[in-house]
């Protein structure tokens, strides 16, 4: 199984991302990883990290130009061929790659990988997911975040098929629960589209050994979730996401200001400073792992452009899981198993 | 100004809302109010509070009945003629009182209040609106938190002028800087409804000027917010408002479990827990004083089930403001100003 990864679009620039693809080829003794971007400059940058023994696993495609965080995503993916993402793109379609992981444009993947590698069969609308960290343990993946704006309940459903296949497959939960993001938990709650959805999900929990559907979730649940895939439509998961990012990042800020105004901090206050720091840390999306995107014929992980070093190996890791199990064949596969029994 | 005070429907029992009740009383030296519940009771209670010079701008209206959290609403309004919520929109219907509060059912108060007192003329859909605190200082008025849960555009239009014309009488921003809730700050962001909703909220500061329109905020930044009015639909509302909660509750038990680990901190030693504390409790919602319910003729306050004393204080004070300077009457001279302007 071989990764494609995007050396350039990330805010720290593509040392960063070689110092991950080393980490991951270490921790991955069987995989192989593509290294797309400036050929010289990577191979000075591999030569600091000092890949030793990894080096017959990693290739270096040369790629002269890339996508950047202002251009525009449908004329980019159009006229920047020759760009480190189009350039994994084109290697994933071709079979160079099994997966691919990129730091860069959002917009601008989404667009590429759909004009690119195309929508997986019976798929109307790709669906970006985030494996959202729980308080105490444990994950729950949040889709859909942005993938698609104005979503109809039989995309929802798509949603949940492909959100079950994925947390199976690449989450461990063997008969995944899923549930419906919602205002409230009774079947009667919820805007047109939930109440629409809430039998629809019924009937697909029915119709389907592999997964049980816990009804509606609200968002104070989140934290602490009943469920292993909640599904919402993108705009509202972005909002939600977007909420848990702006109070993380404001209760960093309180704490960070309460360090410098007291220096004699005493070591309970910094005990409970580094507890909150590490939770907190947690919800920073930035440490995620990255978003999938789910309903393109090949796996595709974005993460974050301002992603260190663990945040590209996690995503690299989760590409690697999620090419081994074949997730987008699954998607498929699930699919036309229940449009069969429909 | 008298203002009609639900005594039942709380979680806490009527003993609270009679503290809260004089406390108000003793603060607003005109103010007069009007507690609504179970009569013998409620003196009872009132005797151990010791109204004292309070007492003659206190009048208690009985009410043998009261509707219940598990209530179906439109049902409890129509058969509870003697619950004390609908003898609370009775006296505001009959001018026995300006104002009310009531920390009973939700969804019955939002039908008692459209079925008893009547939307404001040109107001479709009223809606719910709280001051959201910031992290720093001030608030910013965030609506509808679930009045409505599928709104239209024209609906976001109202909104936004109800949540005007209450920042300006009630909170006093001269002139109100409003915004539109959103995935992005960009104009183009955002689902159909938003995408229709921008130009109209351009349109609606160009040809009103008494407010001021900031564009898109995103939910990330309602914590630090660059608008005093923040306008979305109800369903998103309130999913964003709760995951607010959910957050502030799962922190606050952090803080709580590592507090029962280290027993003997001294007070000094608590300096960042007391913070933090601080911090999360102005964002639950319990605190918040209380969500306006706009678009109705006459000013009713909800608040919070859980609501202790000082929380039903702060509501008896909002709805006294709003009462003095007349918020429904101004929502509706800014409804027809606005038709008349179109």
């Amino acid at each position: 199984m071989k990764i494609a990864l995007d050396a350039m679009g990330g805010d720290a620039g593509p040392g960063v991302v070689c110092e991950a693809a080393v980490d991951f080829l270490r921790k991955n003794t069987e995989a192989m990883l593509m290294l797309v971007g400036p050929e010289q400059e990577i191979l000075g940058l591999l030569r600091d990290v000092d890949g030793g023994s990894e080096a017959d696993r990693l290739e270096v495609k040369h790629a002269e130009d890339f996508i950047g965080p202002d251009d525009e995503p449908a004329r980019a993916i159009r006229t920047k061929k020759a760009s480190s993402m189009v350039r994994c793109l084109r290697a994933l379609r071709e079979g160079e790659a099994d997966a691919m992981v990129s730091p860069g444009n959002t917009g601008a993947l989404l667009v590429g990988s759909m004009m690119i590698l195309g929508r997986t069969p019976g798929v109307e609308r790709p669906a970006l997911a985030v494996e959202f960290p729980s308080i105490w343990k444990g994950s729950t993946l949040l889709l859909d975040l942005g993938g698609t704006t104005d979503a109809r309940a039989r995309h929802l459903c798509d949603y949940a098929m492909m959100g079950i296949t994925y947390a199976r497959e690449v989450m461990d939960r063997a008969v995944p629960r899923f549930g419906l993001l919602n205002i409230g938990t009774e079947e009667n709650k919820g805007d047109q589209l939930r109440l629409k959805t809430f039998p629809m999900f019924r009937d697909l929990a029915g119709a389907y050994d592999g997964c049980r559907f816990v009804g509606n979730v609200e968002t104070r649940d989140l934290m602490d979730c009943p469920a292993d895939v909640v599904v919402t439509d993108g705009f509202v998961g972005n909002m939600v996401l977007k909420t848990v990012e702006g109070m993380e990042s404001a209760l960093m800020e309180i704490i960070s200001r309460a360090a410098t105004g007291s220096r004699e901090a005493s070591d309970e206050d910094a005990s409970l400073r580094s507890l909150m720091e590490s939770k907190l840390k947690q919800f920073d999306y930035r440490n995620y792992g990255g978003a999938a995107l789910l309903g393109v014929r090949s796996m595709v992980i974005k993460c974050h452009g301002r992603s260190g070093r663990q945040a590209i190996a996690n995503a690299l890791d989760k590409a690697y899981r999620a090419a081994v199990t074949r997730v987008p064949d699954r998607i498929e596969s699930s699919l036309s198993e229940r449009s069969e029994s429909v």
